[in-house]
């Protein structure tokens, strides 16, 4: 059977991946007297004096809503609410396995950007915080953006940042394993949807050097008439010489590759064309815009995928259960650029320099180390900033 | 320390009442591509293509929102959506512990009747029920209606139906116990607001007796100028002889009294003007309308409260468990008066004849035979109406 038949058929007999349990026992009048009526009549009445109590005395300190539309779930595309449960439910169960967080997945029934905001900060009050997923790009932006205006818990969207935190940590070994000096990549990411838009600017801030993106009509260049609004933005702060032409135009002479695009989308010979010992992240899924075998003969010396059949497995599980840890740890009021840059570099700090090698660059997903690290370095970093509560 | 000081301090500990785990483990780099990516794509695929699905491959089945606004939280009255949340929790924890049903508590932060009908609709798709609660009526009748019509799945406000339905239960037992037939009684019902109402409801329904209901300013009938809409409505099914005046002259030579306003409103003298062997349920919280020694010494037979200090506690814990869990278990599409009415007589008859006394009409809250009985009973009645999917 392989893992999509056995997948459905673990999915019928889970009959759900996740369940609501009780922290507390029933077993006696006083049980009942105590967590419910009218022993809790005494935390109700705290809460409403100090609604900071609410951060006490009921879960929300613990707890992840897990918001989807259901409009770009995996590569599926937009297979709305009910079908992108699985997926939802599915990150729910990594957020407790890994970090022991709770979450809880809400699928909203509508596409609106402004009804799935006003739904979102209208129950937001009885979470810690809110991991958006699977909303397609251009409105993931939009949504996230107001969500964060609205809401007084930390907001994030996973396909965006989770993405590029994952990238830049695997980056940050890749360059060192190549022996290439930060502020002078030349990177090329293919694909300028939500992944994409948010690894170029993480990158830029964390000044690994130039970049230049390409979507599926070539290399997004200032002026260009197909691009989106939020493409033409990224054209004020990537390919700044200007560049038009494709993807294998793009990749000449450059260092690194980012796909977040589709499978096959470089080839051998494009590869041939890029510097000296390239870093090519290939993280289309299932296929990837490459086989690793395939960059190799290109000449690329590190190679990553989405694949775990594959080393360098670039996963999102490296980081937003510890990511959402340290924030709920510390209370962070919003999850800053440093805080995301912190993660890189702890996540990638896990693998020592004796370690490093092409074929690994990046921890293995079933590290349950990484989490700890991870929520450690982001807590550090926000209660240095003063952004905790 | 007394139950609302401990209580305060239990909820401290707690940390929060209900957690969100896992019903999978995530072991290996298996156990993670089948969880999640890539396999899950499949049962996301298989709900694409048929949504009914959705009630096999993931949570839904066995899940229920318990849903606030915070306006009418226990006794406490309108404090928001933080501070409804520990009474929230406390729901949840018993839907789990009493018939082993997921539940979690969606706090609304809007008072406004279409806002809260919208974000439960727009939210409803993932879960297999709606558990309404603690919501000030009006507006309570108005959002429950409005739900039933855009949600298609069953939706059920607790502090009505649920009070109305344990009562019933109780009053089958009552009349037995004091040799009434159905039919004949004189009820009195002090407190015209969303609990009140669905009493008065069901019990017509039931077939118990003709009823009175008064409320602040007296006897609820036609043409007073104090009434609310949804009295005004009241006025039309009950008091059928146009009484006027005040809880006083309303209990005059009445069968039973059934209280859920507030403390000290049933005076002994008032209930030595009823009829011989009265039935009171006295269920203001927690402090009854009148004490179960006071009602006694006015010639009362049977009193109960909302109290577990006291014989014949009314508690809503011996209905929305069990009635959820039958609901769930034969996937009905709505909860109809038939459903409620074969949930009362369940919940009557776990008391033989034999063991039917003045002091034991209603099954101890911590019988956790209760919820199985209640939800089989839900179940055929749903199964024979053919109303399930």
């Amino acid at each position: 059977m392989d893992t999509k038949e056995l997948s459905l058929k673990k999915h019928y007999d889970w009959n759900g991946k996740i369940e609501v349990v009780s922290r507390c026992k029933i077993d006696s009048m006083e049980d009942l007297a105590v967590a419910y009526t009218p022993g809790v009549a005494q935390p109700c009445l705290a809460i409403a004096e100090d609604k900071e109590l609410s951060w006490k005395l009921t879960r929300r300190n613990n707890l992840v809503a897990v918001v989807t539309d259901g409009s770009a779930v995996l590569g599926l595309g937009d297979i709305g609410p009910e079908a992108g449960m699985p997926v939802m439910e599915g990150k729910c169960v990594l957020f407790k396995e890994f970090a022991d967080v709770d979450a809880f997945p809400i699928c909203i029934d509508s596409q609106d950007v402004d009804t799935i905001v006003d739904t979102v900060a209208l129950i937001s009050k009885s979470f810690g915080g809110i991991n958006l997923e699977d909303i397609a790009a251009p409105r993931c932006f939009e949504i996230e953006e107001k969500l964060k205006q609205r809401c007084d818990i930390p907001v994030f969207h996973d396909d965006q940042h989770g993405t590029a935190i994952v990238v830049a940590a695997a980056l940050l070994n890749a360059m060192k394993v190549t022996g290439r000096k930060m502020g002078t990549a030349k990177i090329v990411i293919n694909g300028a949807g939500a992944a994409g838009t948010a690894i170029a600017k993480l990158l830029l801030q964390m000044n690994f050097g130039s970049i230049t993106m390409c979507d599926r009509y070539g290399i997004v260049c200032a002026g260009e008439d197909w691009l989106t609004d939020a493409q033409e933005k990224l054209a004020q702060i990537t390919n700044l010489e200007h560049q038009k032409g494709l993807l294998a135009d793009a990749v000449k002479g450059a260092d690194i590759f980012i796909g977040v695009s589709r499978p096959g989308m470089l080839t051998t010979e494009m590869v041939s064309t890029m510097a000296k010992d390239s870093i090519v992240l290939a993280m289309a899924n299932p296929t990837p815009e490459i086989m690793p075998e395939d960059a190799k003969k290109g000449g690329a010396k590190v190679v990553g995928t989405g694949r775990s059949d594959y080393p360098n497995q670039i996963n999102n599980v490296l980081i937003f259960p510890g990511l959402f840890k340290g924030v709920l740890s510390v209370r962070a009021k919003q999850i800053t650029e440093d805080m995301k840059i912190s993660a890189a570099y702890a996540l990638a700090g896990i693998i020592s320099d004796e370690e490093l090698s092409p074929e690994y660059i990046i921890p293995n997903a079933l590290n349950k180390e990484v989490a700890k690290k991870v929520a450690e370095a982001v807590a550090k970093t926000a209660v240095d900033a003063q952004i905790v509560k």
